[in-house]
């Protein structure tokens, strides 16, 4: 399972906790045979191993009244023990591609229907490679705000779901998260995103 | 400790695996009284609990040559068990401060240094706030190539430590991210990065 790794993996990752969503895995490895034994501990879900990611965030630009938003979500944390400002994003079930995923996450989270799939990404991009092997693809979408469907969004939230949307004019993304970043926690891919609306339009 | 929160908590947090690193930690609640109890899993850093994100992300665009790069890292991930794309990092010491962080893991991790801070977020950015408690902040630096201190960068890793500079010229970083993830994981902050200098680029 560690074909390509530069470190000397020692005996089998052993799992050292079982919960009943994720689990803790340790490995010992050293990175040459000179160097002192190390321990990496990550964390796992709970899943059958395949090749898709665990789950996908859905980018989407909301077209309304000739103005842009991107909606986004803010939902409470239990693990941050706070409020937190994401992206509207889930898990994909079984036998689901990604894009139906996304579209029924973004459904269910915010009410809204998206009206054109703009792009998906390929692979598994890691969320935190240092903790833990979760992954998710991005996927980009465009919301028509003055369709019929999308007039009166109404959520259908799980049993563990609270969720606010948020619409943010689109070309204030970054005034926006760096206005709130002290008083809810913005996902780091939100304000990465944001970083790089402002990065092109600065310098390039 | 959960204040704001709309759950209703039962007892209180119970840590039921005590790692090296790591703690994985069970909150129970339940969405309304009559709804049913759920369990929360998450994981947590051994760490004093303090005000600062566990580590900084250094967005740092390298000027040479009257061209522009941005300096990324590819590493082993032993949690992925694969090679990640990822933005130089690390996780902050105690008594140090986000910046001085930031300049000593560009240093250490890719030889280069920063010439000048271009911004450094506020708050915490949680990373898979659905999972863990995991927080950073992104620093933003400029690096200039052709100073003499930048001629020969060399890198002083750790023990845990292989890793691979790569530069990516700064406008073709989503070409280059969709060239190679199904190759090595891209972080979900490097890829949302450059999906978002592509969205302005075609959008605003």
């Amino acid at each position: 399972m560690f074909a390509g790794c530069p470190f000397k993996i020692l005996g089998q990752p052993k799992f050292v906790y079982d919960g009943k969503w994720l689990k803790m895995r340790e490995v010992r490895f050293r990175k040459c045979d000179s160097s002192p034994e190390q321990v990496w501990e990550s964390v796992h879900r709970r899943r059958d191993s395949n090749s898709k990611p665990d789950g996908v965030d859905v980018l989407a630009a909301l077209h309304k009244d000739g103005k842009k938003y991107f909606i986004l979500i803010k939902q409470y944390r239990i693990p941050m023990a706070g409020m937190c400002l994401e992206f509207p994003a889930g898990l994909i079930d079984d036998g689901e591609t990604i894009e139906a995923a996304g579209l029924r996450e973004l459904k269910e989270e915010t009410g809204y229907t998206a009206t054109k799939v703009l792009s998906c990404t390929k692979g598994k991009q890691g969320l935190s490679p240092g903790l833990a092997d979760e992954s998710l693809n991005f996927m980009m979408v465009e919301v028509d705000g003055d369709a019929p469907e999308n007039k009166n969004p109404k959520q259908n939230l799980g049993d563990g779901e609270v969720i606010e949307v948020v619409l943010v004019e689109c070309d204030r993304l970054l005034s926006y998260v760096e206005l709130i970043c002290t008083e809810v926690y913005v996902e780091s891919v939100v304000y990465a995103f944001a970083l790089g609306m402002n990065y092109a339009q600065r310098f390039l």
